[in-house]
Formats: structure tokens, C-alpha cells, sequence
């Protein structure tokens, strides 16, 4: 390089919104991952991956925030003029890839994919541009059961990462008693499809800005607290008043199954189920809410929810683990059916003591459009993600990630830079075991410093112990090992200076032949006195 | 979805260049990732994850076909106008990374990862614009000790790999040989800069042209079979000589150990190993090979090349592991010392029979400059890269990889669409065995067609067995379990019915509170068969 340039040397800085990952969140990550995965196959789901990045057109546009700059996505075009975009999630590919070799997949097909997804918006705390999602989707069926096990499965994932039955819940509801609603209202038709959405968008903030907020969007808009101003969807009184009938608080019982009355619909289904379904609690206004089951949208949302309901207690799942909450509509434009959203419902605190509500750590729901977009013909869908990330920092919250101490490897210091080939082979000899046993990490000291600067490096790589073998040892054909954590325990213990000498040395010589016994011995060590 | 639009419906295409990966492939892939992690971090390298962009200024520009559209990468702007790309391989984002967290590394700083890379080049039969990289670098030393083990560590994860010694090769050479060449023919300073990087490029394709496309390549230039005129370095013939002393027939065995001469040299290093070391065969010019012994860069190559055969060596490491090969020069700009080069030397055919010769899988080298960039101060490294795609092709080529025959899901069949409750709890019981044993995949079939779909679906997922429930079944409190893969072995042995009916029956049923032991019986007949 020419030392010309020193004069603009760029910044060593990380692109806003983005972080690196480091050893023991991979490692720790790398396990969850690992048991989400085993979770999706147990129930049939097959891995798929696809690349990055998809053209724009087959992406589509279904993010929440579309109104930011560049729509949400990171787009750039091809040598040929053809726009691309990082995919912001696993779904509009899996749409794209079905549509693509649907012939030859087996009907339904059923997948999971993890991998990183991007988004072009604003970063904040906790909230990145590239984060991971894990997916499971089932595509060609349009079988409630299949929304019913993805209820089912989120359930089983999360018990399965520790997080104990009573501090999550799995939510449900159905898009479609919301599209009765707007319906009832006169908000069908394309040409209010944008008014539909600031409905939807407005709803899905329920849980941050309360009711008065959430009528605001409905309304005229809202100003935050920095004195932004977010326009709203436009709906007068009496329309608002009909929407806010799945977020009042006397509706929020609406579908409670405590609430034993007769429903205003003959809906063959409902009829039959009568022990185990929903019901509507009264609506003040008894026209509206006749109104309301008169509508097929809706009575078709509320029939699949009381099937998802029936289909998950049969298979066991009572509502401590899946229960029906109609503020629940996920913020996604493609959403057509039933909808789920996996909450985390413990508390905990932050390091400065401030109390942290985890709330959604994945939804899903059911798109029976996005694959039709491609092919013309219906091929509905429904899915799952989870948002690892921030499944991963509640875990963590929680206690739930296994970190352990000791995995650094163990370090050959350098005692004479003539015979760095025969440490390496020493270091070797640790790795691979011939006696059938465990491999142990084992590396030399590469820098080219003295003594002190190897041994404070062993510390900070975390190193169990120590090899040594200077001019001494080589003459009686021996090694030195030195525990470093065994050392560290005992240098705060000086009362107990006696047992040092007499039980466990932190430091001992071995036959060259014996090293990997040995060093396994002061790993065992390490085992038990931290397990 | 607005059916308006049905006249514009996007293709579902995959970008230029890109691929989707399925579900056998990624099992297999993931076997042979875990495989390279375990051998990376038994010689103690630490896992680091950076993001897929970094801005392009820091990434900077060192890749082979810079000349190319977009300058290899693909890139995109920030909301506020500043360059992203994608990362083109992982030691430039690894280079930011150092810079941006010296301080608090450990000295040297060990690190390994894996993840796709991306650029923007001509796609071809297996060249791909996405692929993986799995890189092993260490940063912050310049013991040479440091390039020897990534030597050994690319001998070690081949063989792990079960690529058998002697169908492998780890090829080291070192830049400096060929600086001090280009030195010695007048080409040092910053103005030829452009004129080092294409000879530098012009040797890369050594392998693939042979002597006369690379002399073509360092003079004016050279024409290919397809009629595309690529211009050369535009050397003159006698500087042409000199650097081919590196590619010429004889002088392939410069740096040959057999060849006992002494070295026109007094490097104290080279005169102690006397017997170890490399020496040169003799050059017909005797008043060049002097120019190019006196040379400094030349003999420090020279002196770094001997020292990394002497540690390998010594650590057990023969050439027929790790060989000396003046040739390899790398196509990347940014390396300053030692290059390496893992290559498989067998030869395979493909499908129609034609020989295939898989090559290099992976290779590094060292880099001093490249954390100096942002720093200012020198902070010397070394890397190994393996490219994952390729070395994957290549086992599977070999037969490899472990691609299990039965890996699909158990499936129960769905024979009263309103027991469907009941058939997720037969899945449930199979996929949690009550009894700690291993949990095994199920699945119930989640579409909407009858009985004869339903086996040909089950055969699709490449399932064992299927279990059956009917109203027969049910009213004697049983299940009945049809073994997909006995059954297709028995109907291929028309012959044998009476052993069908007497020895493993192909359908037989049990009481439901045996449903697990039975799946596991027929599990086990299948692993038997297959073993």
C-alpha cells in the first residue's frame, strides 16, 4: 500500500445499525439455534435456504414502514438494470421459491429457514438493521390445523429453551374478524386498501400507546412526545368507535369463553361446538353488533378461531399456553387468516434495575396471497417466525443461556523460540488424543513476547492451564502445568497455603507422555468444582 | 391483494447467479461446517460474527476483477449518501473489526468465521455470486510460526474432512520472492503499482494457461479461444525471463530439496539448517540468479519460506502434507508475505464421465497492511480461507459426505378430519417419548385430500411409516403402523410373501400405549437394513 494515503485513512467504524457478534454470544446463540431447529424437525418441517437477496418485484412491498426513505429495504441494481433487494424476511423468498418449483414439492411442503433479514430503518436500542430471524411455514393447504400447530409449535419451541409454562403465551386471532369489522364500516373496496392499512398499523400499537392512542391514529393522528406528528386513517367517530370494539376494555372479553351467551349466528360449527367455544360479550349497541354477525368475513374469522381453539385443547394445549387475544393483528400488509404472536409475560430488570417487559419474541399468520401473487392460481400459506435476537436477550434476561466458564483452549508458552515445532507438537498431541478421548483445544503462544506477556495472555484467552517446557524440563523429558483457575482460586485463599502444597498444586511436572492425562486432569478439576 | 394487478404478476426467478440450497445439502453442509468449526477451534481460534455490509470505504478495494461493472462488489447508499457494500470475503470486515477493538483484544487475536460472501461477477457453471467462506486468521504478530499453523490447520481440516493424505496438498510460497523479482527488473515504486498487480494476476493463472498464456499475459497481451482480447502488463521479454524463473519447467524445482547446492547467500538462518533447507537449482544466467540472491526482499522470502518448512517439519508435517510451490501467488492485492494454498490433487469424473479436477478449496496468506490501513500503526496478520461451496462439491465428488437415506418424518394420516386434535397428540407422543428416549420426527399430514394423496405424500417426505387411526382402530383402543421402506423392499421380492406374512410384516397393529416402542422397532429394522 502507499504510505502516500496515510493522510485519508478511513474509519474504522461499523455501518449505523449493525453490530458484531462476538465468542461466547455465537456460541451461546449457536445453541439456541440449535434447539429451535431440533424443535421445527421434530415436527416434520425440512430446512431450506435461500440467498440474500431476491429481485424487488418478487420481494414485493409488504413492510410496516413503508413510507421511510428507500422503503424499508436496501435495494441496488444489477449490471443489467434490475433492481434487487435484501430480503427483509423469510417469507417473501419462501413465496418466491414455492411459486418457482412448486410442481415438484410435496403438497402441503413444509419448511424452516434461519438466517439474517435487513431492514432499512431507523436503528435504536436493541433494535438493529440486520437481525436474525428463524421461520417455520407450511404452504399448499388451506387446513386450519396447519395455523394450529404453528400455535402449538411456538409453544413447544420456547419450553424447549427453557422458558417455563406461565411466563409466555402464545396469542391468536384472526384477520378476518377485523376485515368483517372494516366491512361493516364501508372500509372494503381497493380504493380505501391504504385506509385499511393505517387501521391495521394503528391497532397493531395497541400495546405501546394504549386507547386513547390508538383512536388518534384512527382519527386526525397522533403527536409523540417529541412533538412528531403521525397523520391518521382518517375515520370518524362512529367508525372508530366499531374498530375499538377488539381493544375497549369490556371487549377485550369479547371472545372469553367464561362468557356463556348464545351467539347471533347459525353458523352450523359454532352450533355444534357449544361446550368449547368463544362467545361474544353484549356490545352496548345492539344493532351494530348485529350488524356485525351478519357479516361473512367476519363470522368466518370467528369460525376459525373457535376450530384453532378446539384443535389446540384436544391436542392438550390449554390457554395457560395458547389463548385468543383479538387486539392481536401483526403488522404485516400480507396477512389474511388466523394471526399469532408469541409473548414472553414475566418481568425482569435491566442493570440499572429498571423493569423490562420482553412482550413478542416471534409471530406468524396465515398469507394465502403472497404465493398467488406469482402464480395466479391460490396456494395458501400460513408461518411462523421467531425473532431470535430478541428471543436471545430475553433468555439472557432469564438465566436460560448456558455460558460457560472455561472454554478457552489450553496455551503452550513459547520458552525457547528454536523448538516452536515441537510445541506445536505438543499442542498437537492435546488435540488429538490417540488414546480415543476427547479432543482439547490446545494452541501455542504465536506473539514473539517474553514470559509475563504469555501468561497474561493465557489469562485473557481464558485458558484452563498452562504448558511448559524450558530447558529444565526438557533434560528430564517432562512438562510443567500450570492450573490457572485452580491458581487464581487459591492465590485468594492464602490461609489455606498448606493444602496448596499438599492437595491439588496449581503447578506440577509430568512425564512428556502423560501431558494429555494431566491436562485432563485439571479439566476435571475445573468441571467439578463449577458444576 | 387487489386482483387488478393479476395482469403484471411478478416472475418468480432467482437473481443472476444466485441459488437456492435444500434440504439434503443443507443437513450435509451443516455436517461439514460443524466438522471445520470442531478442528478451528481445537487450535484455539474464536468465533466472530461481523455484518453482511460494512461501508465501502473501509472494506476497500482488493479484489482480482476490480476492472470490472461495480468494481466486484455490490454496493448501495445510506440514507444519508454515504457507500455500503456487501462484504467480498470476511478478512476486510475482519480488518475493521482489529482496528475498531484493538485495545481490548487479546494479543494475538485468534478468530474464525464462517457466512456468505458476495460479488458482483460474471456467474458461471458452479461460480456462484453468493458463496460460503469459512477463514481462520491471526492478528497482531509476525511470527512466521503463526503462517506455519494455518499450513497445518488446512492439512488438518482436510483430513478431518476425510479427504485422504496424499489426495490433498497445502502449496506455500511467499510474496516476497516475487517482489524481489519484480524489484530486481525495475518495477518497485509506487507508479508501477498498476503493473505489479497484473503480473501478479497474470501468474494467478498460471495453472489454467500454463507458461505461454501467462508470457502472453506479462507482454502485451493474450487472446482467448472465445475471440476477448485482454490486455497484458507490458513487460518486455528479458523482464518476462526473470519473473517466468518462478513458472519455467526447470525452474520449478528452484526451491527443491533434493537439489543440494549452496545457497549464494549468508543468511545466519539458512546456513544453520543447512541440512533442512531449501536451495536453489542453478539459473542459466549466472549474473541474474546473483541480482536476485542480493536482493533483500528476495532472500527475506526465501528466509521466511525455509523457516515455515523447518516448523512444519518439525511438528511432524512431511511435503507430502505441506509443499513448497513457487507458483502460488494468490489473486488478491493486499497479501505481503507468506500465501498458501490448499489444493485437491485426485481427480473424479462428473456425471457424463468427463475427469474433473477440483483444485484449490481454499487458501491465505499474510497481510501486514491491511489493519494498518485505519490504524497507521502496523499490525501484522495471517489468514486461510476455505471456499465452502467448492470443497463441498469436491466431497461430495469423493462420497463424503453422509447423506442418510430415511430422514423424513414419521407421518399419521388423517383418516376423520375431526380427530385431527387426537392425531396431534399420536405426534406429540412420538416426537417426546415419555420414556427419555430420542425423540423422533412426526408429523400429521395437514392437507385436504384422501387416503391415496396421503401415502403418496408420505412417500414424497421420504418418510419410514405411517400411522393409521380409523374408527376399526379406534374401537379396539389400537394403532396400525405401515413401513414404507419394507414394504417397497417386500413388493420388489414378489416371491417371498410368505416371509412377509411370517418374519417383519410390512402393516401390523398395536395397542396406542405402544405406539413409540413400535415406530422405534421399525426404525431400527430400516438402520439394520441400511448398516
Amino acid at each position: 500500500m502507499s504510505s502516500k494515503k496515510a493522510d485519508k485513512r478511513p474509519e474504522a467504524r461499523l455501518p449505523k445499525g449493525m453490530r458484531d457478534i462476538e465468542a461466547s454470544e455465537i456460541r451461546a446463540m449457536e445453541r439456541m439455534l440449535g434447539t429451535i431447529r431440533r424443535v421445527y424437525e421434530s415436527y416434520g418441517f425440512e430446512p431450506l435456504d435461500t440467498p440474500a437477496f431476491e429481485y424487488t418485484d418478487a420481494l414485493g412491498k409488504f413492510l410496516p414502514d413503508q413510507d421511510r426513505p428507500n422503503e424499508g429495504v436496501f435495494s441496488f441494481q444489477d449490471e443489467d438494470e434490475q433492481w434487487l433487494s435484501l430480503r427483509y424476511d423469510l417469507t417473501a423468498p419462501l413465496a418466491r421459491y414455492v411459486a418457482q418449483n412448486y410442481d415438484g414439492l410435496p403438497k402441503p411442503f413444509r419448511r424452516y429457514q434461519t438466517g439474517p433479514v435487513w431492514r432499512n430503518e431507523k436503528p435504536g436500542p436493541g433494535r438493529f438493521r440486520q437481525f436474525t430471524q428463524f421461520d417455520a411455514d407450511t404452504v399448499g393447504t388451506d387446513n386450519i390445523a396447519a395455523d394450529a400447530e404453528l400455535c402449538m409449535l411456538a409453544a413447544d419451541t420456547l419450553e424447549a429453551l427453557g422458558i417455563p409454562r406461565g411466563s409466555y403465551v402464545v396469542k391468536v386471532n384472526n384477520r378476518k374478524i377485523l376485515d368483517g369489522i372494516l366491512e361493516t364500516i364501508g372500509l372494503d373496496g381497493s380504493e380505501y386498501s391504504g385506509k385499511r392499512l393505517a387501521v391495521l398499523r394503528a391497532i397493531d400499537k395497541f400495546d405501546r400507546l394504549g386507547l386513547p392512542g390508538v383512536r388518534a391514529l384512527l382519527g386526525k393522528g397522533r403527536k409523540d412526545n417529541s412533538g412528531d406528528f403521525t397523520p391518521g386513517a382518517g375515520l370518524v367517530d362512529e367508525q372508530i368507535d366499531v374498530v375499538c370494539v377488539l381493544l375497549a376494555g369490556e371487549a377485550r372479553a369479547f371472545f372469553n369463553p367464561s362468557a356463556k351467551f348464545s351467539p347471533p349466528t347459525d353458523d352450523p360449527l359454532l352450533a355444534k361446538k357449544k361446550g368449547g367455544v368463544m362467545f361474544p360479550s353484549p356490545i352496548a349497541d345492539q344493532t351494530k353488533a348485529a350488524a356485525l354477525f351478519a357479516n361473512a368475513t367476519f363470522s368466518e374469522g370467528l369460525n376459525e378461531l373457535n376450530q384453532i381453539r378446539t384443535l389446540v385443547e384436544e391436542a392438550g394445549y390449554g390457554p395457560e399456553r395458547i389463548e385468543i387475544d383479538q387486539t392481536v393483528v401483526r403488522g404485516l400488509e400480507y396477512y389474511t387468516g388466523p394471526v399469532l404472536e408469541a409473548a414472553l409475560t414475566f418481568q425482569t430488570n435491566d442493570e440499572a434495575g429498571n423493569p423490562i417487559n420482553f412482550g413478542s419474541v416471534g409471530g406468524g399468520g396465515r398469507y394465502d396471497g403472497l404465493v398467488s401473487r406469482f402464480k395466479g392460481i391460490k396456494i395458501p400459506a400460513t408461518g411462523f417466525s421467531i425473532g431470535v435476537s430478541r428471543l436471545y436477550a430475553a433468555l439472557s434476561a432469564l438465566g436460560k443461556l448456558d455460558t460457560e466458564a472455561a472454554s478457552g483452549p489450553v496455551v503452550i508458552l513459547v520458552m525457547d523460540r528454536d523448538r516452536i515445532g515441537d510445541y506445536q507438537k505438543l499442542a498437537d498431541r492435546i488435540r488429538k488424543p490417540t488414546d480415543g478421548g476427547e479432543p482439547i483445544r490446545a494452541e501455542i503462544y504465536l506473539g514473539t513476547s517474553g514470559m509475563k506477556a504469555q501468561m497474561k495472555y493465557a489469562d485473557k484467552r481464558g485458558a484452563p492451564c498452562v504448558v511448559i517446557q524450558g530447558g529444565d524440563e526438557l533434560a528430564r523429558g517432562e512438562v510443567t502445568i500450570k492450573d490457572l483457575i485452580e491458581g487464581d482460586r487459591l492465590s485468594g485463599e492464602i490461609a489455606d497455603h498448606q493444602a496448596w502444597r499438599e492437595g491439588r498444586p496449581a503447578q506440577f511436572s509430568v512425564k512428556e507422555g502423560e501431558l494429555v492425562e494431566a491436562v485432563r486432569s485439571v479439566l476435571a478439576r475445573h468441571v467439578k468444582a463449577s458444576g
